[in-house]
């Protein structure tokens, strides 16, 4: 049984093979409104997300399936003290997909071990967001034209900003791709997130610089991200640093003319509203993006799992290990709460935990 | 691209056309039951309202179509800080239409603005809920056979009742209105509304009587409405004056045979149960009435967008300007919270917010 | 009109046609995928309950029908003081059949009473859920082949359980039943539920005992019950007992082999996760045959409301009746907190509240 918990859970042909699916679903939608007649979601949030939701939701519409679910965990089982692993046992009952948003770390992966049928994770914490680095890679091969030899700056939260994270990673994968990192010193993307990556791919070349204005001529694509005021223990921290890095219409002057900015939405201040009607302006057609390659990922993952018998044990990804005398230190990850297999994944000489990879000592 | 956001949005002549498309609805179900197949509304609920909500959802899933949205702020990206004008450019990705309820007054106007596809306001605050009157002239229509020559009784919350000033204002575009307003003195229709409707419509007769039981036996119609606890600073007013205007089999005696008795619902105790029988009551099939007006309203606003290219920049109504040196004052606006561009209408010598209609200075 | 309100409303001969039905979906899928089409279900959930939603939600999308509703009483009308009499009424403009989930035990009853479209009652309070027992019936039937000759074991929360009283009664129509009892004194079956049951059924033996271990040879079905923190005035209490009546692998050793566990789920800690793979359990397959049998239900209810006019007043079931001197004395009860007709029961000396069978002195 497929899942896509973490981006590098499909190759780099298994995205390939799904962009292309929304290409071709972008241009000939009636072919595709009738493909899932029959078959449901489930959209289980645990926290809210609108916009994540109802381009799930929209997108399911829009192959002919239907879509059942809850949108916030108060209005769940949850509050019944019920495990993700039984909520998910139960789902499969009444649906063939599941989309699963969980405030914990881990989460989606604890479900696609019990749920027997496909599991996407919708957004596991400020750990794991795959169908926004989907729907990234989709606008930017749309846009670009193409996946490699492109110049990106990331531009404010690059610590605990998940989509960011993530896209780098899935770019670490194409040929002649510079990374360009805009933050400010509170927000720098983390050292062992820099080591990962200089590591693990060749190729790809780094750079940290402090204003956006000094890398502006030479970016392909501008990605912007929103200082989020969930993300600070400080909120005096937060107002210090929430207006710098804000994009307008001046500091556009001196981008390419084919220059794209992205942002994840939603945005705040970030990005203010005279910027809006630039052409270069690529955020809103992101979002209509992330539908298409949603109503891809379903379709894909359905198919894949037809005819697969449902698993009556747990699958262990390659590389994973149950080891009893080992504990997760992350507080955020779903073993510290609920009673999962103590589940790891060694890589190199480290260790790291499965759920929400937390490095262990 | 045509929306609903105020009553007078549509001519009398469009009113007419909705009504007749709604009776026909009713006379032939099976008619439309899959004129909107492949199309999607979008419920953006900013605050809760069961009614009209699940009526819009079912008239839309009655012409074939599909659902999506939320059904309040909490478990949307409000929280998070998205603007209206953000919102609806996601959602016009996954929706081909907007049904949307706001606390703030104007915030369908905003979402009109940025949507590219029909916004119908299902209500803002204490504004407008276009709608409800859509509603009850259909109710009216079927019920007398016509709009004009009637004989009209106001009862309860004429003060704060958004759904009796826009009535007031749609019959006053018909011949031979008579308008009895019956309201407590804390309650009274404002003098502002008095003064414009005296004003601008002609033939419209208007009375203010204290009790209902005065003018009873000359009503064709009895609009009864809901003292709402909401709506009040001071409890203790509200429950001086809540038990007052309540409408029970004693004071119905008087009453002509074929008057009716409409109320937007819900309602608590402005009309006991025991009045529930009587076959003058209209307002459950007002409910019914609801559910097909909305029908041939999306069905119709769908109509009219088909073949219309998404606007790129807003559109402006006519009359509208906008004025960065001025500002509307009423902090229950949208433009108080969001930015939104200053939006004005001129009429005759005052000048008002567009967005929630408070006078200038 | 006929509804579902308490388990007893259907006679065994009709609980066999739902279960045979139920049976004839299961093997026969396709036939049943559209025989709801353009009907509507309204799930009025006014407390939580994900599980038995999404089974009712996909119960009608596996019909072919569609499914509106709200989830938590937060978002609906009640917050404005509306009746659940009025909002049936409001309600079946909208949709075919209703699914009310509600707080108060007799909302339900009430519902049915003005809905006009027949109502399944899914949970009122702690009083009647007789969704869950028939589905109990169907996973008994296909585990075991039979619904009679049976030894049963509840195990548990006897005293608030409302889903082990329910079972109680309907098991104690079969012939050859024998019940066993297994709960802390704490939270024994309540005396008035035994002597009904011993006075008004024949042939049906009772046991109480105090450890699973001492009859675990002898039965057919344990039916294991989770210990509500919500039903607990005293959380030292809770505490104290929550821990007791686990079912672990040890505990099942001596079972039957072809004895089977069930439970209504949620679970917490009453069951541990090492006796998930034993193959007696039959917890998860309980989950889906309760969207099979509520399949039965609905397509059951829709086809007997078929051609029946929908009744202008409301209808008394046998035995029935109005006494208005006379007033439930359980304040969890509907009647205490809504303007609803006191309805009484008389049934043999006694006489009960007809919305919560409270006895009445």
């Amino acid at each position: 049984m497929r899942h896509l918990i973490d981006p590098t859970d499909l190759s780099v042909a298994e995205i390939g093979q799904i962009i292309a699916l929304a290409e071709d679903i972008i241009a000939n939608r009636a072919k595709y409104s009738e493909v899932c007649k029959g078959k449901k979601l489930a959209t289980l949030f645990y926290e809210p997300s609108t916009r994540t939701r109802l381009s799930f939701t929209s997108a399911m519409l829009e192959l002919g399936g239907s879509v059942i679910g809850f949108s916030d965990a108060a209005s769940s089982s949850v509050s019944k003290g019920e495990t993700v692993a039984d909520t998910v046992r139960v789902i499969r009952c009444f649906a063939d997909i599941i989309a699963m948003r969980h405030f914990k770390e881990g989460a989606p992966l604890v479900g696609s071990q019990y749920a027997g049928i496909p599991v996407i994770n919708a957004g596991d914490g400020s750990h794991s967001h795959p169908t926004q680095t989907l729907t990234d890679l989709l606008t930017i091969k749309r846009e670009k034209g193409r996946l490699d030899h492109l110049t990106i700056g990331f531009c404010g939260d690059l610590k605990f900003g998940r989509t960011v994270h993530s896209l780098i990673k899935a770019m670490s994968r194409y040929e002649g791709i510079r990374v360009v990192l805009i933050a400010p010193d509170e927000l720098r993307l983390p050292e062992y997130m820099l080591h990962e990556i200089e590591t693990q791919t060749e190729g790809v070349e780094f750079r940290e610089v402090s204003t956006m204005e000094e890398v502006m001529p030479e970016l392909d694509i501008l990605y912007m991200t929103r200082v989020q005021k969930e993300r600070f223990l400080d909120e005096e921290e937060f107002n210090r640093v929430k207006d710098s890095f804000v994009l307008d219409p001046s500091k556009l002057r001196t981008a390419k003319p084919d220059m794209i900015v992205l942002h994840p939405l939603p945005r705040v201040n970030e990005i203010t509203r005279a910027v809006d009607n630039d052409p270069r302006v690529a955020y809103f057609r992101q979002v209509e993006n992330g539908k298409f390659v949603r109503m891809a990922l379903i379709y894909t993952l359905l198919k894949w799992a037809e005819g697969e018998k449902l698993a009556a044990v747990p699958d262990l990804a390659e590389g994973m290990f149950i080891d009893r005398s080992m504990k997760c230190p992350n507080s955020r990850c779903i073993s510290a709460t609920e009673d999962v297999d103590p589940l790891f994944v060694k890589a190199g000489d480290t260790c790291r935990c499965a759920y929400c990879e937390a490095k262990i000592r």
